[in-house]
């Protein structure tokens, strides 16, 4: 599986940042995974329908979006893996969340819940949770404890 | 209002603390706070009912707990200080969570979602929404995305 996760607006505090850096590479270890950056959010509609690549199936963070346990984000990434074949973009917003628009160009939107997250936040959030996710599947002791 | 942050286990991950310790220090503008690393669950019980000092009002972090938008984090935060005049301690379990016993003896069970999250980023988590309820209660624009 192809991932890439995308975050709307740029890295104030290092300590996210490293974080951020340390899930991307034991995710790694799973699969292709990419970090990016992106300066505005249009710019994330245009990365996943690019013309000269692949289609996304893009997955947006929102909290109009499902919630899932730690065993539903596994099932969701084995689901995506079985039925899209197509690489996976999982992107969080800016400071204000995404637009309805986006939302509603989504091929699926999960839900960290009700609370209101800082951005940087809930990047190692997803990416915490993408990790787990992984380590679930490959029966890896992680999500037990370890 | 007193509060206190209590976890189980120690830090393994510096940046972890590092964001701890920034929210600490920032929820210090607003309240009197302390950051208490506990060995063992046992010691929660005792800190909050030490005999010596006054009875805290314990919430636990727990996935059986109810789940409270920011907006309720910050209504829940004013209610605890009218109502209970006590020092409020809020805890984060270990790597396995809270025993059904601490569960049962906490004064609140408020929960992060379904989802099961590493416990030093839970620590984060619980710091941000805290910091994020007193800028709520006390009009500071960080809520509204600055």
């Amino acid at each position: 599986v192809k991932l890439k996760v995308a975050w709307i607006g740029k890295s104030k505090e290092s300590h996210f940042q490293c974080l951020a850096e340390e899930y991307l590479k034991r995710i790694g270890r799973y699969a292709e995974i990419e970090g990016v950056a992106l300066k505005q959010e249009a710019a994330l509609l245009e990365l996943s329908r690019k013309p000269s690549g692949p289609r996304h199936t893009l997955v947006v963070l929102d909290e109009r979006g499902r919630q899932l346990s730690s065993q539903g984000w596994a099932a969701f990434l084995r689901d995506c893996q079985d039925r899209h074949r197509s690489p996976l973009l999982f992107a969080i917003g800016s400071a204000n969340g995404f637009s309805r628009q986006t939302v509603e160009a989504a091929d699926h939107v999960l839900s960290f819940g009700p609370m209101t997250v800082a951005h940087e936040l809930a990047r190692v959030m997803l990416l915490e949770q993408l990790y787990r996710a992984f380590t679930i599947l490959k029966g890896h002791p992680y999500h037990s404890g370890h």
